[in-house]
C-alpha cells in the first residue's frame, strides 16, 4: 500500500454523479428528491413507506476502539463500494458527524482516504442542518419551560426536578455546569442548568427512532422536562411545546442522500450520541436504503457492547428490521492495545514500538475480539471479522486475526479499502454476502415486560461480561419510582465507557467477574428509554489546546483546507 | 377592503413558479444557483460580482412603528409587486427572519395578506440555515475563547474584560445573565457570562457588510473579544478561529432567492439586530438585485431614525450604493398612537376607540412622520410617504395624511397590497418610479475622520431632535479609549428605543430639544463600528406569557399549522 493523499484532498479532488443519478439507483425521481445544494438531496417521506424493506441489513460494529477510533465509517463505505464492484446495489446509512468533534479534535469524519461519502465538506459541516434543527426544537423546549416558570409555574414544576437541559453542536465545557435566569425580576428564575452537545439531545434519537411524521409528534409530546411538586412527570405537551417542536423538525426526518466517492447511495441521518443514547443512524434511512437497493451497510456507535447492543435491543426492536449480518471492524493496532501493553492517546501520534512487525502483542489483544464475537452470538445475528487494514500493519499480525476468527467459525476478511477503494473490499463484500445467507435467528437481550433491574442485569453479565450489578441508593430508588409511575416497560441504556467492555476506561482485553457500579438513572420518555450511568458521563465534549478549527481556514479560491 | 384569509393559507395556495424561472429574471442560469428545497436557490458568489450594479434604489423605511410594527415588509413586497404590474424587473431584498421572535409574540414576518414572500413557511424558520451558520461561528469563537482561558491563557486576557457572550436563535430570557465554567477544574474558567439572540450577533452583521469571501474573511478575524491585562485589544484572529469560523459561513454569505406571491424575485439575506446592529439585509443581495434587475426595494428595520440612518451611513457607505428614493411608511394607526391618546400593546387587540374615524387624532400624530420625513431630507434621498391601509381605515383619515405630505412637497399614496397585492400597489409603484427620477445628492450624517462624540453628537441632534448629549463618566472613557486604541475612525451606531424618537419609550410624536444620555460603549471592530447604549437595549428577547409556539402544530398531512 503506497501513501495516501489527505483525506480533504482526495474528496475534493472527486468527480461526484448528479444527485439525480444517485436517486436513480434508488429508484427515486425527481418527485422524491429535494435539492440541498448541487450535491445533496432529502428523501420525500412519501418515498419511504412506499415500499416493504427487502434488501439485506449488515450493521457495521467494531471491537473496543482506542481513543483514535477504527474505522468503521471508513469500512462501512468501502464495503458498499466493494458491494457495488460485485454488482450489488448497495447503499450505506451513516451518522452525521457532529459539528463539535469536526472542530475539535477528529476533524472530517465522512470515512477515510478511497472511502468517503462526498461532498465530504457537506458531510462534516452543515449537511441539509438537521442538527440544527435539533438544537432548536430542544432550545425551544427548554425556553418555554423557562418561561413556564417565569410566568406564574402553573404547572408547579419543582425547579430542582428539572431534567431537560440545553444543547449546542459545539465543544464547550464552559457550558457543562452553569447558573441560568439572573439579573433581574424579568431576567428568569436563577436555577442551576446545563448544555450537552446536540448528539445528546433526546430529540436526535427521536429523531433516529421515529417511523413517521406522526410518530415523531406523539414521541415529542412524550418527552419529561422534568416533575411537578408532587412528582408528576411534566411533559412537552403539557408546555405546549411539542407541535412548534414538529415543525421545527418537519424537515429534519427526511434522510439526506449523498454518495460514497464510487457513486453509491449514501444515506445521512441523524446522529444520536453513542454513550446515552442509541448511537445510531435513522430508521427511516435504513427503511429507505431496504426498500430500495440489494443491501444497506449501516454503522453502530462504539464496539459491539454499546452501539451494536443497542442497534439490536432498541433500534431493531422499534422498526421490526432483522439485520442479517452483524461486521466486527478490528484492527491491528487496537487488538495491540488490548494487549495491554501500549497506551494510545486521542490528538497524539501512536507510540512507535506498536506499529513494529509484532504478532503477539495482537494475540494478546484477542480477548476483546471475542468478546465483541460473543456479543453478536448471543443476538443470534451471524458476524463476519474485517480487518481494517493499515499502511503499517504487517501480514504475519493479520495472520493471527484470521486464525483466530477461523478457529471460532467466524469468517473473516482482510480490507484495503482506505488506500484502494472499493477495490479492496471485494473480498470483505464477497464473505459478507455468504454470510447474509446463514440466517438470523434474532435474539433480544431482555424481554421489555421484565423489571428494569432485570434488563440492567441481562445487559451487565449477557453483553459486558460483568458478574453483578452495584446499584447508588439513589439510583436504586428512582428505577422504582420510575417504574410507578409506568416506565418499567421501556428498554434500558447503560451509559458506560466505550475505552473499554467494562465500567473501567483503563481496562483491555474484556476482564469478567466485575460489578457494574449504576450511580444515576435517567428518563427519556419520548425516545422511549430509561437509561442508566454507570460513570461519570461526558454530555458536553470539551476542546484540546489545540482544536482542529484551528488549522481549519478558506484558501483565495473560497476553497475549505485544514478540514482533515 | 374584503376580510383577508390568514397569511398562512394565504401563502399555502399559493402556486409558484419554479425557481429557475426566478432566477431567469435576473439572469441566472442554473450554474448561477444551487437549489436548497424545492422553492429556494442560493445565488453562487461567481453571480454577484459579474455585474456592475446599475438598477434603480429604493429602501423602506417608516415612521416610529407601534410595537405591531406597521408593515414595512409588506409594503416592500407590495411595492415590488406593484412594480411588476407596471412591467418593470423589480427584486425584493430583504431581512431573513429570527427563530426568536417567529415562536414568540410575532409568528410569521414574510409579509402580510397577498404581499408575501412564499414559501413563507421556508423564509420564517430555517431557510438554508444561515441564521444556524452565524450561531455555530458565533459560538465556536466563544468556545474557543474559553478554551483558551482553559488551556494556561497565553494571550493573557483579562476574564473580566471579555465582551463576546454566546448567542442563540431563540426567545431565552433565562440565557441573559448566566455564569459558565462551574463544576470541576476541566469545566472551565467560571466567569460572568451572556447570551443574545443571534440576530444581536456580530457575525451577523459582518455577513450582511462583507463585499466579498475575502472581506468576510478578514472581518471575522478583526472582531474584538476582550483585552488583556495591558489593555491590548485580543481578536478572533489571535485566537485562531477566523478562518475556521469562515469555513462555516462560506454558504450563508451567498444570498437566498425565493419570490414574492406574484412571481417576483425576492432575495432574503442576513437579519441583523436594528437597535444594537444595522437592521438591514445584505450589500450581497443589493448587489445581486441592482446588477440584474431593474429596481431594488429593500427594507431598513424599524423608523429612520434608527434602520434608515444606518442604511445610509454605514451600508451604502460601505458598498458605494446611492438610494434612489425613500418610501416612508405610514399606518393612520400609528399615527393615532402618536397623538398621545392611546395606548397598543403587543400580542393584544387594538383598542376599539382606536378604530373609529377620526381625522383629528391622525392630525394630532403627523409630527412624527414630518420628523422622519426630515431624517430622510437630511440625506439628500427623494421620499415617498406610503400610506399602508387597514381595512378599518378611512378615508378621511387617509386624506390627511394626503393633504400634509401635499404641504411638504412630498408625493404620497394609498396602498393597499395587504388586501389587493400587487394591484393595490400600482399607485404607490407609479409615485416612487417618479420619485426615483429627482436625482439624489447623498449627504452622510457625519464624517468618518471627526471624533466619535462629534458623530454621537450629529445623530443625536439632526436625527433624533435632541438639544444635547450626556455621556455617562464611564462612556466617555471608553470613546476615549477606543480612540487611543485606533478605532475612532469607524461609524457610530446609537442603540436606542425604536418605539420613539427620543430615548424614551413613553414618547410619542416627535419632542425635541431633550438630552440623549449615552451609558456604555461597545466596540463590533469585525462589522465596522462603534455602538453606544442610551439606555436598557435588550439583546436577548423573553417569551410571553402565551408565546406564538402554543399554537403551532403539524396537521395529520404533514402541513404546518398556526404560524400567522
Amino acid at each position: 500500500m503506497g501513501a495516501v493523499p489527505s483525506d480533504l484532498e482526495i474528496a475534493q479532488a472527486a468527480t461526484l454523479r448528479p444527485t439525480s443519478d444517485i436517486g436513480a439507483v434508488l429508484d427515486l425521481g425527481v418527485d422524491d428528491l429535494e435539492p440541498y445544494g448541487r450535491h445533496a438531496a432529502k428523501v420525500e417521506l412519501e418515498a419511504v413507506g412506499a415500499r416493504r424493506p427487502a434488501g439485506k441489513y449488515v450493521v457495521v460494529t467494531a471491537v473496543t476502539p482506542t481513543p483514535l477510533g477504527e474505522g468503521k465509517t471508513t469500512t462501512a463505505v468501502g464495503l458498499v463500494q466493494g458491494l457495488g464492484r460485485l454488482g450489488k446495489r448497495a447503499t450505506a446509512v451513516l451518522r452525521q458527524p457532529s459539528l463539535g468533534p469536526v472542530f475539535g479534535i477528529k476533524g472530517g469524519a465522512a470515512g477515510a482516504g478511497w472511502s468517503q461519502i462526498v461532498p465530504m465538506e457537506t458531510m462534516n459541516l452543515h449537511l441539509t442542518g438537521d442538527f440544527h434543527a435539533v438544537t432548536a426544537a430542544h432550545n425551544l423546549l427548554a425556553a418555554m419551560l423557562d418561561n413556564h416558570l417565569q410566568h406564574g409555574n402553573a404547572l408547579g414544576i419543582a425547579a430542582h426536578s428539572i431534567t431537560w437541559g440545553r444543547v449546542l453542536d459545539m465543544n464547550d465545557r464552559a457550558l457543562r455546569n452553569i447558573i441560568v435566569g439572573l439579573g433581574g425580576r424579568l431576567d428568569g428564575v436563577p436555577r442551576q442548568a446545563r448544555f450537552d452537545i446536540t448528539a445528546a439531545s433526546e430529540v436526535m434519537t427521536i429523531l433516529a427512532l421515529s417511523t413517521s411524521l406522526t410518530d415523531l409528534r406523539q414521541r415529542l409530546g412524550r418527552i419529561v422536562v422534568g416533575y411537578t411538586g408532587e412528582g408528576a412527570p411534566v411533559t412537552a405537551e403539557d408546555l405546549k411545546a411539542a407541535g412548534a417542536m414538529a415543525v421545527l423538525l418537519k424537515d429534519a426526518v427526511r434522510p439526506n442522500l449523498l454518495q460514497t466517492l464510487e457513486g453509491q447511495p449514501a444515506l445521512i441521518h441523524c446522529g444520536p450520541f453513542g454513550n446515552i443514547a442509541t448511537g445510531n443512524s435513522s430508521i427511516v434511512a435504513d427503511h429507505v436504503g431496504l426498500s430500495r437497493s440489494d443491501i444497506v451497510v449501516t454503522e453502530a456507535g462504539f464496539g459491539a457492547d454499546l452501539g451494536y447492543e443497542r442497534f439490536v435491543n432498541v433500534k431493531c426492536r422499534t422498526s421490526g428490521f432483522v439485520p442479517d449480518a452483524a461486521v466486527v471492524v478490528v484492527t491491528v493496532r487496537a487488538l495491540k492495545v488490548h494487549s495491554g501493553r501500549f497506551k494510545v492517546v486521542a490528538g497524539k501520534p501512536l507510540p512507535p514500538e506498536l506499529l513494529e512487525e509484532n504478532p503477539d502483542d495482537v494475540a494478546a489483544g484477542l480477548s476483546n475480539l471475542a468478546h465483541h464475537l460473543d456479543i453478536v452470538a448471543g443476538t443470534g445475528v451471524p458476524a463476519v471479522v474485517a480487518i481494517n487494514a493499515f499502511p503499517d500493519d504487517h501480514a504475519s499480525e493479520h495472520a493471527v486475526i484470521a486464525r483466530f476468527a477461523h478457529q471460532r467459525g467466524v469468517p473473516c476478511a482482510v480490507s484495503t479499502h482506505v488506500a484502494d477503494g472499493g477495490a479492496g473490499a471485494t473480498a470483505l463484500a464477497r464473505t459478507v454476502l455468504e454470510a447474509t445467507e446463514a440466517g438470523t435467528h434474532l435474539r433480544y437481550t431482555y424481554e421489555l415486560d421484565v423489571p428494569l433491574t432485570d434488563k440492567i442485569e441481562a445487559l451487565a453479565t449477557k453483553v459486558y461480561g460483568a458478574a453483578s450489578v452495584d446499584y447508588a441508593p439513589a439510583a436504586a430508588s428512582e428505577l422504582k419510582r420510575l417504574t410507578d409511575l409506568g416506565f418499567g416497560g421501556l428498554p434500558v441504556l447503560i451509559a458506560k465507557t466505550h475505552l473499554s467492555t467494562t465500567a473501567t476506561p483503563a481496562d483491555r482485553g474484556a476482564p469478567k467477574g466485575w460489578t457494574l457500579p449504576i450511580r444515576e438513572v435517567r428518563l427519556a420518555a419520548g425516545a422511549g428509554y430509561v437509561y442508566v450511568l454507570s460513570g461519570q458521563m461526558q454530555t458536553m465534549p470539551g476542546l484540546g489546546s489545540h482544536p482542529a478549527a484551528e488549522r481549519m481556514d478558506l484558501a483565495e479560491d473560497g476553497r475549505i483546507v485544514g478540514l482533515f
